[in-house]
């Protein structure tokens, strides 16, 4: 079986989409599930282009990863100076990445219009800045920018450019279609050509512009590439980049070429899902494979034949990539990633057929409501605990006012808040920096003379998602809340049309999920029921 | 020139795609689109199945069609009956529309498990119904549903469904994949083995399920069929149907194949949009030549190219396709993004090189406050305006109060508001579904008696995001608001550690934007300061 690399540019070509930005520990988080699911390369940023991606290779470090190998990006010298001199190669250098990415020019036209420097010194740019890399001991991938635009303008110039990667110590050539303007056709002919003629093995780097990026990288692989450059879920530049949420599977199920581990196919979907909330932007409905509507069924004649065989309106099995059927008439649709869900926390909850029907039939109502449990296993365990096992919050709210005023440009928020806890009527009020900042401060005080604990749980991350854009302010938010403790993190999750009935949602949910888990770790005691716990430590 | 047809199914596969619904109304106006820019066919619905597709052929028969005629969908008659018995086809009939397309089974497998069928009879229905509805003086078009798979599992039957079709006097044969399963290589092979045995013309109609959509139609065209079906936006059941809007530009610019009169090739970001607009979906802002996004420049490396010729970064010019270039400014942007920016403003800033400074510093000082004018033109068009001309909002805040009150799980949001507008002080309140739609609520309440405009202007996306996760609640958030008037749309952003301030920054300056447009628009003095409109239109 034929074998790919698999190059990550989410990190780096990703966030030139519009839109998109990671912070460096969106970043980090990124970069630590793509290890685990098996990638070979990830490209962190373009250290010599912005301090947050100097970060990033700091952060980094502190991690051992198992697969991947991590990438800093940047491009060969300016002209007329030596490596050494160049800024841009040197904070490649200190990154202390192991490997090197750089681009350099192969087109004629964007050595004259662009870079303003000699058709001469262009190759010595990229010879020299390559072996400079080589001598600091990283591995050096030479992206050939505008490689199939400069090789129809001028091949023996293009092919020149290449060389002169290879003369350097380029380990893997990487031709790039940087416009996004090339045709597949083209693309398998001309990475041919290369392949026949250069002895370094080439990579493929494909924009989407003229929506034929997937089949181009996958032209190239046809042709011989043995490493795909990509990003999930498109995204990038412009129209953005070759998508790997398909290039993967397409590779995997459609050409007998093998890319990431066999097991990690069947997590496309929930990588794909992950990195959108990170990027916080809408996942793609109709995104192919791993979409909401990918394997969603709603012409009549379609779903009658699916009833009787879903090859007969499938081109694979949802489960492979770990998305799911979705047909309106069958509610058993999703059972097995429900099992498969709660198998894994581990509660005692019997496996019978009236246990999963109500699982099942109060997730459904949930996911219409705007929930979703992907970064929110918090709340997910609190409402299986609830269904099942009679779990109560120890506390509960009587009632709360929020007061916000604006006066000569200052904002004043105070919160007043009555709960009964353990029993007791507590009834306090704070400040804060914002209206939700005010309540989870005015939910502490009221918690933490019960609770001390609780000093030591702190909100680091709150995000809001507007569901039903349409509405624009009056729509459904949905506010995912991250808690950690130093240690470990965990994710609750609120839905209301209210921001702050959402918000009150999340933060009572990563109060009460904190102390449970101080519960069931601190017992020990094997009978207790007691959870795995599902947050990321 | 090689030329193709173009066959239009939005308003048929397109609203199998989730989310997706056009009254019959609707309809008649996207037809009507269509037909302007000289689509060959337009797929109307189908008959058989709702009443809403019945009230269509319907009303279009009172419209003059220049170019396009319409087509009434539907399948073969049902097995063991008389086509004239078949109600169905009757419904296709009385449709009176000048084509109809069938619909019919290629895959024995689909015969066995989907139409209970035995394949002889399959082949007397394909035959039947197609040669019923020409003696019904109908041109008629054969959809060979999976013909792919079906030609993959049997090519022999799937060879004999084909000539049934033509055998009943079928005028062209679609050839289906329905699953969206196929590969460009394979669709190229098959389409060009049945092209060499059969006598009638070809066309292809291609699912999006592995993201090939578009390269598997281009390769069917270049295999030699002459038809093209796909939808607008490539809108469609699961992942969506080939999308014309991709499609035609693409063997237009890079295929010398001609389909649309050249003219309308300029209107197809126009015609996106207004579908999109019709079916009420976001408009896709990276999808290819027609998206927001799609030739929007955010690497400083690149816009300094640009700059010198956009060819650099640019596989066509935007114009050929209606769409335009944008520079989007953020962290990732040097001063070549900047300097274009207000080039392009065109606010009578001299290029010197004291006001580049000033606006970039004044941006850095903003960015480092976490300000992002990547979605929020508007905004960054004001505060140039500020900084440079003395513009002022007609209306200021004297003060706010925001009172929430949450009791038995109720939320209750009040703003109440006091405002300068042009000189007179109003006080008022409003209620809303949160803290954030009361203010938005109020704020319009306390403008709409002096600009009546501002009835038309809507709120269509609200985006909250949190900057330093850290501080969870407390932390500075940025909104991101996006405001349309069924025409145009203009992003705007507030940033503060208060949610409440950050979403007023954003509310009012999305309605003094929307002001400001009208008024630069209305006016036409040229010695007037205006703006060209930087929004997505």
């Amino acid at each position: 079986m034929t074998k790919v690399e698999i190059y990550d540019t989410t990190l780096r070509d990703g966030t030139q989409g519009e839109g998109i930005s990671f912070s460096a520990k969106d970043k980090v988080k990124i970069a630590l599930r793509l290890d685990k699911l098996g990638f070979h390369y990830i490209e962190g940023g373009w250290p010599g282009s912005n301090p947050k991606d100097l970060r990033f290779f700091e952060l980094i470090k502190e991690h051992r990863l198992k697969n991947a190998r991590i990438c800093a990006f940047g491009s060969t010298r300016k002209p007329g100076i030596a490596p050494s001199e160049d800024e841009n190669l040197m904070q490649i250098v200190r990154s202390a990445a192991p490997v090197a990415t750089i681009f350099g020019k192969t087109w004629d036209f964007h050595v004259e219009y662009a870079l303003l420097a000699t058709l001469e010194e262009n190759l010595k740019m990229i010879k020299e800045s390559v072996a400079f890399l080589r001598h600091n001991n990283m591995e050096v991938f030479y992206d050939a920018e505008h490689f199939f635009d400069g090789y129809k303008a001028n091949p023996e110039y293009a092919m020149a450019t290449l060389q002169a990667a290879r003369d350097g110590g380029a380990a893997r050539i990487i031709l790039c279609d940087t416009n996004g303007g090339s045709l597949p056709g083209e693309i398998f002919e001309m990475v041919s050509q290369v392949s026949r003629t250069l002895d370094v093995p080439l990579g493929i780097h494909c924009h989407n512009d003229s929506e034929l990026a997937v089949a181009n990288t996958m032209a190239a692989v046809q042709a011989g590439a043995i490493q795909v450059q990509g990003t999930i879920n498109g995204y990038g530049e412009r129209c953005g980049n070759a998508n790997l949420c398909s290039v993967i599977p397409n590779l995997a199920f459609k050409c007998g070429v093998a890319s990431l581990p066999e097991e990690s196919l069947a997590e496309v979907t929930e990588l794909s899902r992950f990195v959108s909330e990170m990027a916080n932007m809408h996942p793609m409905n109709n995104q192919p494979y791993v979409g909401g509507s990918a394997f969603a069924h709603k012409g009549g004649v379609h779903v009658s034949a699916l009833l009787k065989n879903p090859r007969t309106y499938e081109h694979i099995e949802p489960e492979k990539v770990g998305n799911r059927r979705r047909v309106l008439v069958s509610e058993l649709s999703g059972l097995s990633n429900l099992l498969y869900k709660y198998r894994e926390l581990d509660l005692g909850l019997g496996l019978e057929k009236e246990d999963n029907r109500k699982v099942l039939e109060e997730l459904k109502e949930l996911e219409n409501q705007g929930y979703q449990f992907e970064g929110a296993e918090g709340s997910f365990e609190l409402r299986l605990r609830k269904a099942f096992h009679g779990y109560k919050e120890p506390f509960s709210l009587e009632n709360l006012k929020i007061l916000i005023e604006m006066r000569d440009g200052t904002v004043y928020s105070e919160a007043i808040i009555k709960m009964n806890v353990n029993g007791q009527v507590v009834h306090t009020a704070a400040e804060g920096n914002g209206p939700v900042n005010a309540l989870d401060n005015a939910l502490r005080k009221a918690l933490e003379d019960f609770y001390p604990d609780i000093a030591g749980m702190y909100l680091t991350d709150y995000k809001v998602r507007v569901l039903d854009e349409k509405d624009g302010t009056g729509a459904v938010v949905r506010v995912l809340v991250e808690t950690g403790d130093g240690h470990c993190s965990w994710g609750t999750v609120g839905v209301s049309s209210n921001i702050i009935q959402a918000s009150w949602e999340a933060l009572v949910d990563s109060i009460a999920y904190g102390l449970l888990r101080l519960e069931t770790k601190d017992e020990g005691d094997p009978k207790k029921i007691t959870g795995v716990f599902r947050g990321k430590c």
